[in-house]
């Protein structure tokens, strides 16, 4: 499946989650990443983040896709992220 | 279509670029907007952030979805966005 994850989480846990997304993730933009990633990665992932949070002031969704045929993106200004995005 | 719009903007810029996005989607965390837009509006909404953004320093993705079928959404701590999410 391909996840678009967005966060908006406390200062002081930001790097830490990066740190974390980055595992499974490609970087595309501040706050945002994406990429394909099995169900068991998935649950890793969220695992470590769940550890990671303050369930209480942070936020972080996922948009899972199970299949990108049906779906595009399209970029306006500065592309921040790598190549590696593939939908 | 479905839109999921994350935007990444210089903070002169911020304000303007949510207040053109909130005419257009929901907002529902810090820099991520998603809702339902027809091709109309989609046209309408791009070219209103096309005039607000700086291109060399702005950046703003457009993830299109054309059917929500194959796709879902997982928040995990607090749900900031409102109640009108619908994947």
């Amino acid at each position: 499946m391909f996840i678009i994850l967005v966060y908006d989480v406390g200062e002081k846990r930001v790097g830490k989650v990066l740190k974390i997304c980055r595992k499974y993730l490609n970087w595309v933009q501040n706050s945002v990443l994406e990429g394909e990633i099995s169900d068991a990665g998935f649950k890793k992932l969220k695992l470590e983040l769940k550890r990671a949070i303050n369930d209480q002031e942070d936020s972080v969704i996922f948009y899972i896709l199970r299949t990108t045929k049906y779906s595009s993106r399209e970029t306006m200004g500065i592309k921040k992220g790598g190549d590696e995005m593939i939908i």
